[in-house]
């Protein structure tokens, strides 16, 4: 009965391929939303987890807690003091639940209404999770192209029109509106505005997610759409993994309880971790408020390092802004760089990067374009891994021209 | 734009209802995984995350720590040399995969193999949140029934020989060896071994959930079904909810590489809760020997509290057995009650419990059948429970005949 067992024939069609082994970071890593490990609170989180068990550590015993199925009850509220603050919105500590991860409100968002074949909007560059997710359900994915604010209302509406015209209604318009990923660019309230009012005409939902709204450098920022609709019409997600820590597996989503409860139903997973939530509501109630300009002055560094270093290494063979938020930048490379065979080059030499087609609903657009994520290396490794892109640039596609060395020199 | 927004048409197909607002735990809690309060071990919790913290807390920083994607490696490491010693499982650290809970192993399995209108081969009483996932998936769900060493041979051999004649080869046969859910049955080897040659001989997988197995109050067991095949056709579930705190949702699944790698490739989550991870390695490399005895101990009184508070208040008119590991008791009422009118009936008198038919394929014998878990009440608040439970269940169903009250007086 030890003879080996062949599973194959037993796999669940369209099954993904396996995983590959993993074999730690790779030198210069420059993907994921990983963070700044100098700013992990890691003393004020000892006191936190400290102070939170002694006093409730015995509610372990029960799935939930004392709080349900929603999630640790000062958690919800500390969210909806901030969301308040933050970004405008006014919701109960029912209208929020905790998610394993901002991951596990997309999965459970795309569960509640998104079918094979169906219809969403989102923006032409995204985060490529959302992209992963959305393919894999069989969705029919319609981008819209971006400009410095985010979305292009009139293709947007153009494009509403042209499905109107077929009879389809799409699921929900995906917007990342606050430090969009992977462009980096703000909405406007203006914008905002309008945007409403064209899903509202249209009658289309508005799926927001807020996953990087805490990293702006000034600190300030436009109402979030969910505030400025006063919830109707929009779900919103957001994070602990960009303003704490990405290991930290807590997401949220705010919606309105006729939707909430629905997505509750579809939550069967028991609880999402309550150890985690317990500590970062400890943690956020005292620290939050000064824990996130801190981080984001080192973060805006980091940026600063990154841009510096493409000059001087790409010079104007890189094209980039300058985001006022965020934990990546996204680069236009010369025409005859295909970033996806960049990146195997780049791995083989230590170097990550998330190639632009990833990123992408329109492959030719993005086929020189990529992301590179500063949160977590530090500047010096910042400084050297673009050298060595650079230079795998260079021996692929014979650019940047200009030898950096020489240059330097 | 602030007009109610009706998100009705939106809904997937087959959307399940929306949840309740929960109001909190009922007063004579007997459902669920609840745990003990007391055996929290909220001391050793603190030192551990301190210890933890101090020592690793910038890895925080990055998704999954600085161990990948199969979860915090001293955890795996602790779980291989864990699984050798008590269920003679031979596995590397590399062949464990940390979940969010069991119940994130199931559903990744499910996902990996499990499609619309596949058969599955379950116990007939079995894990009531297996069962609600194999029917929310169209598996056509074969229940087998139990005797007090669990799945009977002879009828599984039967089946399987059923479904070959229709060339129907089964997903997999799900099972819980190790203090079965809900009738505590423990498997013996020669049953073990027995089962493995029947599943070699039909080419049928093994998926042996092992959630409960470390709750046995003699703390000797069986070996696993997975050691048992050297891993070979068998896929293994285990947890931390059981053994130390429900509300941490780790759990773990063990399988060879080549289907661990593919279930991997399923869990697009970004990791699962990296806090409890830590903490639970820590504290599990210095307490987990000595805390498993001691809250056995705590069991296995509590246990015996409900089954005199059963004896007493229902005489010979509840059934049940003693089983040697566990948190819950399989009764069996007379034939006129129907557990799931006195379910409602008792939580309107503040008592929950699970009526048979929910954890049970067959309708029919699990009518008068329920499981109450002992775990969480305190003894008098158990004792108190039974006592409500025989009013309710003697008012709508006129029995228990004799009055506990004068009895006891």
């Amino acid at each position: 009965m030890t003879a080996p067992f062949d599973f194959a024939p037993l796999l669940a069609p369209g099954t993904p391929a396996p995983a590959a082994k993993w074999n730690g970071f790779p030198k210069y890593n420059f993907i994921g939303g990983h963070n700044d490990a100098k700013n992990v609170p890691v003393q004020a989180l000892i006191d936190a987890a400290t102070a939170v068990l002694k006093r409730e550590g015995a509610t372990l015993a029960t799935y939930g807690l004392n709080s349900g199925p929603l999630g640790y009850k000062p958690l919800r509220e500390f969210l909806s003091a901030k969301l308040k603050d933050h970004a405008g919105i006014d919701c109960a500590s029912d209208e929020i639940l905790i998610t394993s991860g901002s991951m596990q409100g997309l999965d459970l968002i795309n569960s509640l209404l998104v079918t094979k074949g169906d219809t969403v909007i989102i923006e032409q560059e995204t985060y490529g999770g959302a992209l992963t997710k959305l393919n894999k359900l069989g969705a029919n994915v319609v981008g819209i192209p971006l400009d410095h604010e985010g979305l292009r209302l009139d293709v947007l509406k153009q494009k509403l029109e042209e499905l109107r015209q077929k009879g389809i209604k799409p699921k929900y318009i995906y917007t990342i509106p606050t430090v969009q990923n992977p462009t980096g660019a703000i909405m406007g309230e203006a914008r905002r505005a309008e945007l409403l009012k064209i899903a509202a005409e249209y009658g289309v939902m508005i799926f927001e997610d807020e996953c990087y709204s805490d990293l702006i450098w000034s600190g300030k920022r436009p109402r979030s759409l969910y505030a400025m609709a006063k919830g109707e019409g929009v779900i919103f997600i957001g994070s602990f993994s960009k303003s704490i820590a990405p290991a930290l597996r807590v997401g949220y989503i705010v919606a309105k309880w006729e939707i909430l409860g629905r997505i509750l139903g579809l939550k069967q997973d028991a609880g999402s971790g309550a150890l985690e939530q317990m500590v970062l509501a400890e943690f956020c109630k005292q620290h939050f408020a000064d824990h996130v300009p801190k981080l984001n002055k080192t973060l805006a560094a980091k940026l600063q390092t990154l841009r510096e270093a493409l000059a001087e290494q790409f010079g104007t063979d890189a094209e980039f802004g300058d985001p006022e938020g965020g934990i990546y930048l996204w680069i236009k490379l010369p025409d005859q760089v295909d970033t996806t065979k960049l990146a195997q080059a780049a791995l083989a030499a230590g170097v990550s990067l998330n190639p632009g087609q990833e990123w992408s609903t329109n492959k030719e657009y993005a086929r020189s374009r990529l992301r590179l994520c500063f949160a977590n290396p530090e500047p010096e490794t910042i400084r050297k891994g673009v050298e060595v892109l650079a230079d795998v640039c260079r021996r692929e596609f014979g650019v940047p021209l200009r030898s950096a060395n020489v240059e330097k020199k």
